[in-house]
C-alpha cells in the first residue's frame, strides 16, 4: 500500500507510491558517459571565447594562469532584464503585467568545458559558492528586486543545452507565490512554537537518521521526509541563517565541500544523472527573519511529471526516502 | 523585454519572457509519425488481453463487434488503493503520514491500438466523456475520497509507456494544497465582486478575443493571459457548472466535439505533439458553490522545466499566448 506524507514546509501532501515503488540502485542510469574535451572552440563559455558573451559583470582571477577561475555574466538569453519600468499596469480587473525587469546571470564555474563540480577540488567549488555570494550582495542593492534565486541546471534532462559548466541567478521584481506560501507556513509554525520549522526539522531528522545522508559540522544533508521525487536532497546549515546571504567566508568553504561531497555521491550512485539545484532563500528585505533558514534542494530528473501532478499540484514519488537516503549514505564517500 | 503576467486563478505571476521566445511554428516536432498498429498481441489494454488488466469496474459495449468500447479498470500500478485508513498518524509534530486510501482507474478510451483522441468520430469521444461522467459519479459515494482528478498522459513525454490510447483517475482521501488554493482565490473573488471568476474570466477572453481559439455554443477554448506554457490551453464551459459532475449528456456531446477539434487542431499545427489534460474541478462536497467552473486544460509537453521553475514554482513560458492562439485559431479545423 502506499502512502501519503505531509510536507511541513509548504503544507502539501506527496503520494509515496510503494505499490509502483523502484529499488534505490533501479534509478541508476545506464552507463552513458558524458564525453567531453576540456576545450571546445564553439563553447561560449570557453576561454577565448569570452566576446561570444554579453560583457562580465564579476569574475574570479585564476593566478596561476593568468586568466580567470570563475565569470559571470547576463545570460544572452535573459528572461528578465535590468531595463524597464516595474509598475503593474492593469488592463482591466483580470489582465495585469509588468515589465520583465530584474537580472538573469550566468555563473560560468570554470574554465574548463568538461569539468564538473563533482569533478572539481573543494576548493574550485568554494570558488563557485563565493561568486554566487558577490552576486547576491550585488544585486541585492537593486531596491526592485524581491527575490535572488541561485540554481544549477546539469544535462538536457534538466533543462539546459549549454554543457559548460554553469549555475545561473535570476533576481525577480516579485516574490513568487510558492516561496511566499512558504514563508507563510514557517511563520504560522513560529507564532504557534517561538522556534524555526527547518531548524525543528533539521532536529527531527537528526534523531530519526533514517533519512540522512551525512552530516557535517555545520550542515545537514537528507532526503525529506515528504520527498516529491525520487533522491530530492536537501543540505540544511545546522545553524540559523534566514538568508544565503548571511553566509560567511568560513561558511562558504564548509558548504563548497559538503555540496561537492553530496553531487560526488549522487554522481556515483546514479551512474552521473541529470539533476537541478536551487538556492531556496528569503525574500530582500525579510533575510533577518528569525522563521526561515536558507537551504539547498537538489532534484535529480529521473521521473516525468505527468496529467495528474499538472492538474492537482500533487506529487506521486516512486522512491522510499529512507531507502534512497540509506543507498547514499553507504555509497562511498570520494570520487 | 519579457513582461510578468499575473494569474488571477492561482495568484501566482509568470514571465512571458518574449526575449527568448520562439514563433509557434518553432514548436512543431520534427516529423517523426507515431506508428502504431490497430491491434498489438502484447498490449495489456487490446482486446482479447483484458485478463492482463485487474478486473473491470465498467464498460460501454460496442454493439457492432459483441465487445467493448469503452473499458474501465484498476490501475495494475495504482498510486492509490480503495483499502487502508484514511486517518491521518502523526511520528512527532512534523511527520505525519496516512495510507493511501483512494482509487486509480485506467479508461481505456478504444479497442483500437492506435485510435488517438484526435483521430476518432465526435460519438467516439463521446463515449469516453461519458465514461469520465460514470466513473466520477460512482466514486464520489465513497466518503474518504475528497478531489476526484481526471487527466491524461500522451506520449512519452507526458509521462506515459502505454502507447493504447487511454486517461486516468485518481479519487484522492486530501484536497491538493494547489486545488483549494485555486478554491480560495476564486472564492474571495466571489467575495468581493459577487460574480464567479472563471465566468468573468470566460467573458473578458471573450471580449478581447486575440487569446481566443475557437468558440462553440457551449465552451470557449483559449489560451490563458498568463500561459504557463507554450500552448497551454483551457476549455471553459459558458454555463455556470462548478463541478464536473454536473455535466449533462447533452453537454457530454457538446465537450466531446470541442475536446477533438481542440486536439485536432494541436494535433496538426504541432505535429503530433506529447501532451498531457487534466479535468480541473470543485472538491467533493463543494460541488454546489457559486463561485468556481470547472474547465480542461491541455498541456503540450513541449518545453522543460529547469531549475529556476523548481526553485521558485514561477513559470517561464517562452511563447507568446496572443501568437500561439492566432497560430491555432487560423489552422485549420479538421483532420
Amino acid at each position: 500500500m502506499s502512502v501519503l506524507r505531509y510536507d511541513p514546509t509548504t503544507d502539501e501532501w506527496v503520494i509515496i507510491a510503494t505499490e509502483r515503488a523502484k529499488r534505490p540502485h533501479d534509478f541508476k542510469k545506464a552507463t552513458r558517459p558524458r564525453v567531453l574535451t576540456p576545450h571546445e572552440a564553439s563553447c561560449p563559455f570557453c576561454p577565448g571565447n569570452e566576446a561570444m558573451t554579453p560583457p562580465e559583470v564579476f569574475h574570479i582571477p585564476n593566478n596561476e594562469r593568468n586568466g580567470w577561475a570563475v565569470r559571470v555574466v547576463p545570460n544572452k538569453f535573459a528572461a528578465l532584464t535590468p531595463q524597464g519600468d516595474p509598475r503593474i499596469r492593469e488592463h482591466g480587473p483580470l489582465f495585469k503585467e509588468m515589465d520583465g525587469v530584474g537580472h538573469h546571470e550566468v555563473i560560468i564555474e570554470t574554465p574548463i568545458h568538461n569539468r564538473f563540480l563533482s569533478l572539481m577540488e573543494d576548493a574550485e567549488v568554494e570558488q563557485v559558492v563565493h561568486a554566487y555570494r558577490e552576486r547576491y550582495l550585488a544585486l541585492r542593492q537593486d531596491q526592485r528586486v524581491k527575490l535572488i534565486l541561485i540554481f544549477k541546471n546539469h544535462g538536457e534532462a534538466a533543462g539546459t543545452s549549454l554543457e559548460h559548466p554553469h549555475s545561473q541567478l535570476v533576481a525577480t521584481p516579485v516574490v513568487p507565490a510558492s516561496i511566499r506560501r512558504r514563508y507563510e507556513v514557517a511563520l504560522r509554525y513560529y507564532d504557534v512554537t517561538g522556534r524555526c520549522l527547518y531548524c525543528d526539522i533539521v532536529e527531527a531528522e537528526r534523531k530519526a537518521g533514517e533519512r540522512v545522508v551525512l552530516e557535517t559540522d555545520d550542515f545537514l544533508v537528507s532526503h525529506p521526509f515528504a520527498s516529491k521525487s525520487p533522491f530530492e536532497t536537501w543540505i540544511v546549515p545546522k545553524r540559523h541563517r534566514p538568508s544565503f546571504d548571511q553566509i560567511t567566508l568560513e561558511e562558504c568553504r564548509a558548504l563548497a565541500a559538503v555540496l561537492k561531497t553530496t553531487l560526488v555521491r549522487l554522481t556515483q550512485a546514479l551512474n552521473d544523472p541529470d539533476y537541478n539545484f536551487a538556492i531556496h532563500t528569503a525574500p530582500i528585505g525579510d533575510e533577518d527573519k528569525e522563521y526561515y533558514l536558507w537551504h539547498i534542494q537538489i532534484v535529480p530528473r529521473l521521473t516525468t511529471m505527468a496529467g495528474f501532478e499538472i492538474g492537482s499540484g500533487m506529487r506521486i514519488n516512486t522512491a522510499n526516502p529512507e531507502e534512497t537516503a540509506r543507498f547514499l549514505r553507504e555509497s562511498t564517500t570520494r570520487a
